[in-house]
């Protein structure tokens, strides 16, 4: 018989930066028996998801899906997309980024990943500088993380598509949004996006385990050239199967649970959860602004502009230790925080604001996270809290 | 096909002073397929159900259960142990000791209900009073609400034991537990208890559907002489079946629940769980108090020693309506809280702090509260949240 | 930690005749958080609910659900149609309808409850004659269980309202329904029925503890003479809520089982469920036909034409126990069989063929029924479910 | 809204060979919120559940698990172990295999693949013949799969153990059992198996969405050399995680799922469990044995002592299309059968019976394959599952 930890009342308040907060509804529409996936029923079921997916990312292009986590979906990108020796620019902005310029490399791709202050994140200006030194067009796609989960740092695709269009550059723009589709705008066919990189475990308030490439037609077309080596994630295979995605089993429960995901979102409207994502940054921005006097805690981002409305990371103050903080508030108050990943460990913590929020849980959120930082002995000023209701019940 | 209204994005925030949270462990273990309540693979389940309830309890008595809400354990405990023409002993102390005394005289009882104030509930020294005067001892039961949900005003039930033993008079102690149980101090055995009405839907953190009375063996004594017509609720029909309880079709699905929910309070311990109750409530009085500045809401039960743990009622300040806080609350923020009942209509609104709760949760709850005081332009001093958080992070 | 007894490998055959089988989409439409029965969300999906159960009643009258099992829905009917002293006919046919009768009789309503030969059920010009020779109209209701649960014997309700007819006379006409509702056909309006109870547990395909009673105008109007004394039950206080049912605290998870449930069976179509009904029941007697041969088992239900569609009986030759087969079923094959009631223990074993059924499930519950025939060596002939299946692939 | 197809009532038998039936308390393990993959109450289940993984492969080795279908397993096997240029053996014995080594020399691997019989698999004398030819030992792996799904072919591993023993060659011993594991005998220790590939959605009786790889201490010496291009699926760096497997995100649902499915499967016993499979299985020959007269239907698989204890592919006549019996099946019955893969289409259907399985559910399976035949009007003799029965109730 398996035993269990000790019982932590209450419902887990998950504030970790993704995966994120699952509805009830989209549980249940997962909890079922196993059904054929080339059956009839299934495949409306597939389509129905499918082409809600494509709504979301306001995209009429290909999207192929696979059973893998995010990271498998980078690699189906580079894989379908480029062959060994070619050149890419992919300015490091974080863990992320720097892990998906490390596979690239690994496949044999040039990758050229100008350092940022990961504060702040990449200049637009410095890839309309690259691409204009590119005279021979050497470079075949600009890849940007849109939001960093591990600093909460958020680009602004639009300003990156046209520093592309500044000059005059035919390279692929490819972007993970693993962290911020479903939480922030995003517009994949206006705003001129070649690849996108996504995963169910975020704004599409999924489990992980399915994760995406959705691809324009001129993606498609580089795709015919690329010769990487690739059996489980190569397009071509799968666009030669009825689903047009996937090599070998097709899951379904995901898709019953993706259906009723975008269910939801579209019952909502894509563009109040927008609203709704940005609107509860903000008030826990207030509280962490309110924090940071005293000389203690401070916004990890140091860009005001490019804070991130699905993650917030907090920077400790020297000699003080974020995991402190995380055990404190997961330990005595349910309550789960993301950590620092590798340079940042114990650096700083990350308050997740994504997926299936409101300001009940925001604010549970937070209390306890003002409660841990005082337990934990974190200078920090008081009243972070009162100021998210102050903005909450104004805004 | 069916259609719902407009989502509201996160979880709704229950604090309705019960039906209460239900954990999803017990919500899980629920959702099964049937199976023969006579088998042999439910009866163990069933006799763990019930052994625990009766640890829960502090009882080693019998304990009747029904498929009936809890005003079906009411007038089970009252066709069960009475005859008609028998007098009982009821103080009134709000809507729910009224309606309860009410359906006792329906069935032909000479029910007194000295009026009270609801803002303090019944003094046991009445009730000293009462039955010295009884020489006759022709009143058969003290029957008492141990915690007023419609009020938030809980009973020392020992001083109220004292009471009686004081008056050397041989009356039934009979309490309704509905609101109480689960949540805080409960000793049947040792407080020398006679009848106990619960149900499922509150500190058991089950779904409504299952009540019960728990009887000592004076009980069961008087039960033989009680001559209410009777047959669905019937003790007697219910000793003779296997089950030692219901007349008719046995439910499963609630006795899975309810053995996963001895597990979880057990886990944790009962008096962890009365301790946390406490903790929780005390959180809230602190906010309640702060916000009690000002001349504006105010506590509704004027006595400080009989706050409960379970439920807090927030009386209105003259000329504003509980319940256009209540609809602040639910439609924008997606917070359920207890409105007042019949006479308290619109003078007061409930928040329970009862069940499967912790600390982020009541502060989101709180935080709601306070925002939607604001909205709804009634009277209150700022900061109620802000002193549940120094409690909180302190006690 | 919880113990549970040897697992079974694969699904639970349930062919008990109620309980019965749930589909998983409703027991994940009840698998949910709790919500305020007083919010417009829920009375949203109560309101649908309690329409669709209208129009599965072919009614248009008021229908009372309660917080019960059917033996509470017996009670309520009871207590609110009638006063002590009054005379009700009510012809016994089987275990069900002599607990009614003794419930009545219970409650002071004098029953006249004429035998009948159990494998038979009444005739209905037996009926006819009594009420014609009634000529003061003494007879307040003629009380009909429509299929008794315990012998699979199943009436012609229109030949019962015709019986009435003929007598021209004014007595309510009262239907137990709660084996037969869902199951085969029945149209409340249409047949002159006054007043009709039901429980979830059946063709409604939920899990025990909802019960109800629809009542036509004239059953209404009977209500307000009637004096039993009641409370939880009572329609008067019912008719004064919001949800026109119940008496105290309304469960929230039935009505979102019940919603579904009424989707599915009109996704289906009620006729089309009648007649699957009535297919699968027809292939269970071809198999009962067949074993029956060779002086073995035999129907339970000596008029063919009155073979139930919802559970059939299966008699054993003497000196062999039923107990035995059921043993077998269970334990060596995880088909759970309904045994025989009271004086029928031992004497036959129940197919329960209702609710959410199909060809397969049939199959299987007749092969293992075969199966454990043999191993407890009661004699039959071979080929039952040769002829089952024989019938459903030409019928 | 979604909608959704017509309702087919009851149960789905789901009887295709993988994925397949999941019981009710794996899918309500599977049913909860998310909780952080690094956190001590996830991992607490995590090692539990690859300990009992463990367990059941009967082995001490390594086990890398992975966010994929076991296509993505059979490429993590392929690109952790091997080399470009590498040479392997590969009997061909179905789709199955087929693919596999297609997937092999897609990665630069020399892929030997004698063609065999698919009706009988492999011969262990020519592998055997193989090896002793291969002076240089050239050949860095047997890659075997046990059971061909596609075929109902299954081998015998330790006769293959040992021709390979018998040619004293060092070449790995790599096996699939994606569709044996959990059905029938495996001990991958005491077999001296260097690499296994497995999914979850077959024995395992989990959603399709996890696969892994176990591998004896001689597999992860080979790793150290392979050089094949790999990121997602690569061991070292899974090996240097705390989970020592995954890269990237770290599903937690299917871990909860897996824990409860090693509970099932040692609560009634592995051996207990083959035993069933076999017994299943037998049922499912007798029933197709009968069928096979008359010039009808016929086994696929031409070696009885090779027919799977897992699936059962049945043969069609000449100018008769096995898709029009699962058509009827599936629309009329409500039973989903597996149909034949590329070559093998409309050429047979195919039985899975593996997983949550017992005897009403293979008789109902059964019953209904019957009654297709009859109605496609597909030659076979009757009396199928009067032969089932005959056997189950005497074995």
């Amino acid at each position: 018989m398996s035993t269990t930890s000790a019982r932590k009342p209450g419902r887990l308040f998950f504030a970790n930066p993704g995966p994120t907060n699952i509805p009830d509804s989209v549980l249940r529409a997962m909890d079922r028996a196993t059904v054929d996936f080339m059956g009839s029923d299934f495949l409306e079921v597939y389509d129905e998801a499918v082409a809600g997916l494509k709504r979301l990312l306001f995209t009429e292009g290909e999207v192929f899906v696979y059973t893998s986590s995010g990271h498998g979906a980078w690699e189906a990108t580079l894989q379908n997309l480029f062959s060994p020796g070619d050149r890419i620019l992919m300015p490091e902005a974080g863990y992320f980024s720097r892990t998906w310029g490390a596979m690239a490399r690994q496949y044999g791709i040039e990758v050229e990943m100008p350092e940022t202050d990961w504060r702040r994140g990449p200049e637009a200006a410095r890839i309309t500088e690259r691409l204009v030194a590119d005279k021979g067009h050497e470079i075949k796609a600009v890849c940007i993380v849109h939001n960093e989960t591990s600093t909460g740092v958020a680009l602004d695709l639009k300003t990156i598509r046209e520093a592309i269009d500044a000059a005059g550059h035919p390279a692929l723009f490819l972007v993970d949004t693993i962290s911020s589709f479903g939480s922030f705008e995003f517009r994949m066919k206006e705003w001129g996006i070649d690849g996108v990189v996504g995963g169910s475990q975020k704004g599409l308030m999924l489990p992980a385990g399915l994760a995406f490439t959705a691809v324009s037609a001129k993606a498609l077309e580089a795709h015919k050239r690329a010769t990487i080596t690739r059996f489980y994630f190569d397009w071509t295979k799968m666009m030669a199967r009825r689903h047009r995605s996937f090599v070998g089993t097709v899951p379904v429960s995901p898709f019953y649970g993706l259906r009723e995901s975008v269910r939801l979102i579209e019952a909502e409207g894509i563009e109040a959860v927008w609203h709704r994502h940005h609107r509860l940054a903000e008030a826990t921005r207030r509280a962490v602004s309110i924090w940071s006097g005293n000389e203690g805690v401070s916004f990890y981002c140091a860009d005001p502009k490019r804070r991130s409305d699905s993650v917030t990371a907090v920077k400790m103050p020297d000699g003080h230790d974020a995991e402190a903080v995380r055990a404190i508030a997961y330990d005595r108050f349910n309550v789960s925080l993301g950590g620092g990943l590798e340079p940042l460990g114990g650096k700083l913590f990350r308050i997740g604001h994504m997926g299936d929020l409101n300001e009940p849980m925001i604010l549970g959120t937070l209390g306890v996270v003002e409660m841990s930082l005082r337990l934990a002995h974190v200078p920090h000023a008081r009243g972070g809290v009162d100021a998210a209701i102050d903005y909450l019940a104004t805004a």
